[in-house]
């Protein structure tokens, strides 16, 4: 269960949200904290007093967003014990939280590399978990049906497809998140699972 | 038939390679002239007389590998009439070039938006044609075999599971390309083959 909302950490999501903006509009080297200052509407001394830095900002940026999928994610997944279904949640889970979320997932994706050591260390550990989160259901997946296929390539076969989508989804031509995790759904999951229950030959 | 290469052609192809190593490492608005000068060993001066701009020799690093894969791509359809056989041959083309270029595919992903007005808009219909292949094949493929899903989310599925390679291909650790072409071809191909003659359900 997590913990009541507290005005500290409403104030704080709000900042993120306004940074975000301000590093999908300008990039991150582009942007400056005067920048994140006038969007945000907080002083540029508050600004430092409790961020410290552009660096501290991004990377509060990548660990609540990672922290929020991973908790909406466990929280679906509670009492669901059909391997299929759990990796259609998976899905949903990503796709939904992606397109409420654009600024954030291009900010995530270009700046990646931008944080350096204990930053992106904390950052790589929490994508680290949701990568294995993933791993584990693909892995389960596998034993219930007695598949053959490699995890890794399929785990990162299915993350291509579902992040990629930041580079096309127009609101005014394509479907919403539930209508699209249904097709890549069925693609993914009737991949997989046709590999049945033979060796693969190749 | 591909004209036989110029000695000015093999020249312009090595300066565009230095310039894409330029941007990979420096980012395109990071990256001077200069830079892009003391790197492919041509003076400022001749690099101003033969491509005006940094904005050019972007283009034509987009517009060369487009070409070029696009090029390739046909080359090995050619005679090729198996809906399945020319999808795989697609995926391989594809990954094979991406992981021989990776330079080149960051640039591409990372300063897609960059180009303007004309620049832009030549690129764009190179992609365009690029991207119009690819239904012409999910197209026949479903006329062949008379299955029914989303063209559009299965090509851009499809897109994505390629095209993420670039942010976890490690040469230490995974196949080469015709290894995981085979991979990404099976969970592609048996998704979408397998959503059978009926109609969806969803």
């Amino acid at each position: 269960m997590p913990a009541p909302e507290t005005r500290y950490d409403r104030r704080l999501a709000e900042i993120l949200v306004h940074a975000t903006e301000v590093f999908c509009k300008k990039g991150y080297e582009g942007a400056s904290m005067r920048d994140l200052s006038r969007e945000s509407g907080m002083s540029l001394a508050g600004l430092y007093y409790y961020f410290e830095s552009k660096e501290r900002l991004l990377y509060l940026i990548q660990k609540h967003t990672f922290a929020t999928i991973v908790q909406r994610l466990k929280t679906r997944l509670d009492g669901i014990s059909d391997g299929e279904q759990r990796v259609r949640i998976f899905i949903l889970n990503h796709l939904e939280y992606f397109l409420a979320n654009q600024a954030a997932m291009k900010v995530l994706s270009h700046e990646a590399e931008v944080l350096k050591n204990g930053f992106a260390s904390e950052v790589a550990a929490i994508k680290r978990e949701y990568y294995r989160i993933c791993v584990g259901l693909l892995e389960d997946l596998k034993r219930e049906r007695g598949l053959h296929f490699s995890t890794r390539i399929a785990v990162l076969s299915l993350f291509g497809m579902m992040n990629w989508i930041y580079t096309w989804h127009n609101p005014r031509v394509d479907a919403e998140a539930e209508s699209i995790a249904g097709e890549m759904g069925d693609i993914f999951l009737r991949g997989v699972m046709a590999s049945g229950k033979t060796r693969k030959e190749r």
